[in-house]
């Protein structure tokens, strides 16, 4: 039962509120557009990755899970991936590089001056790019903030990942600029 | 000196930041034009504040004073209020409203699960609608984001307020959509 009196309140997560107001709602669908699936030299799946490290550290289960749902999409990976970011990739096979970018998304969470100097010696060694390191900041920062839209107006989510896993190969094709908040529901 | 190298270094905080990647930029001013500055029934001012207020909470010198020199201009108010948003203003007069939805931008700062209905039901007693309790969530969440970006790619930012202050009644006026990095230094 999210704070507010939602359009429809059967919309999960993010979805019920990019129902609620569509002019605030654009913006942050073009945002996630561009930071998840424009030019970058980290693939989407990556960026869906560091999406969803964040999201988890950020204990927002819905976005978590959605985008957990689309980094399995991309990467065509195994949904114990899913389960995987929650124990900070024990078992999943990252590259060095991704895994020094995972981590200073990590200390971006906590907040922005948590990230220092070596944490970026670290990356650039492991052959990450000023643009990788930019975009994995800038990503972890958006996630910030959608975590807490979801969470702050107290929105719903489902529990199990089922819910969300054929979601994952639609966020990949279809994307998020288009995003129809009731299409999303009906499967 | 910011962690990644910007083709213009003298430019402080997020504007450094908009002058290196215009295809991410892009998103990020629109978004802030819509959150502060579009429809919504608490003023432009009203909004700048708890801009300033999350800022600082989030220890983001540069977004601290810059929206506050933004509310300053929009609220046509004494200087002053740029210390006591540092304060968690005790001198400035606000309305109750406005002090429960401040107290809610607080909790979103720490976590989007901070919010407990009964910060929800003192900001409602004292007059908030939900579309109030929406924008503010969502600004709360924005900063959490903007300060993050600022702050987690190192970027540096003039300390003395009086290099904020005439940069105020500007953003006020032109907005963010159209904001020029480079036309903000020049002054």
């Amino acid at each position: 039962m999210s704070y507010i009196t939602l359009p429809n309140p059967s919309l999960p997560g993010i979805s019920g509120l990019l129902n609620y107001n569509k002019t605030t709602a654009q913006p942050l669908l073009n945002l996630a557009e561009v930071f998840l699936r424009g030019e970058s030299t980290l693939s989407s799946g990556e960026r869906e990755l560091i999406a969803a490290h964040v999201s988890y550290l950020n204990n927002c289960h819905f976005c978590h899970t959605s985008h957990a749902a689309a980094a399995v999409a991309h990467l065509n990976c195994d949904i114990s991936v899913m389960d995987d970011i929650k124990k900070n990739f024990v078992e999943t096979p990252i590259s060095p590089k991704l895994r020094a970018l995972l981590d200073i998304a990590g200390k971006v969470q906590k907040g922005g001056k948590q990230v220092l100097p070596e944490d970026i010696a670290i990356a650039r060694e492991a052959g990450a790019s000023d643009r990788e390191l930019h975009d994995t900041v800038l990503i972890s920062a958006a996630f910030c903030m959608f975590n807490r839209y979801v969470d702050g107006l107290g929105t719903w989510a489902p529990q199990e990942a089922s819910a969300y896993l054929d979601r994952g190969p639609r966020i990949r094709d279809e994307g998020y600029a288009n995003f129809d908040p009731i299409a999303y529901i009906k499967g």
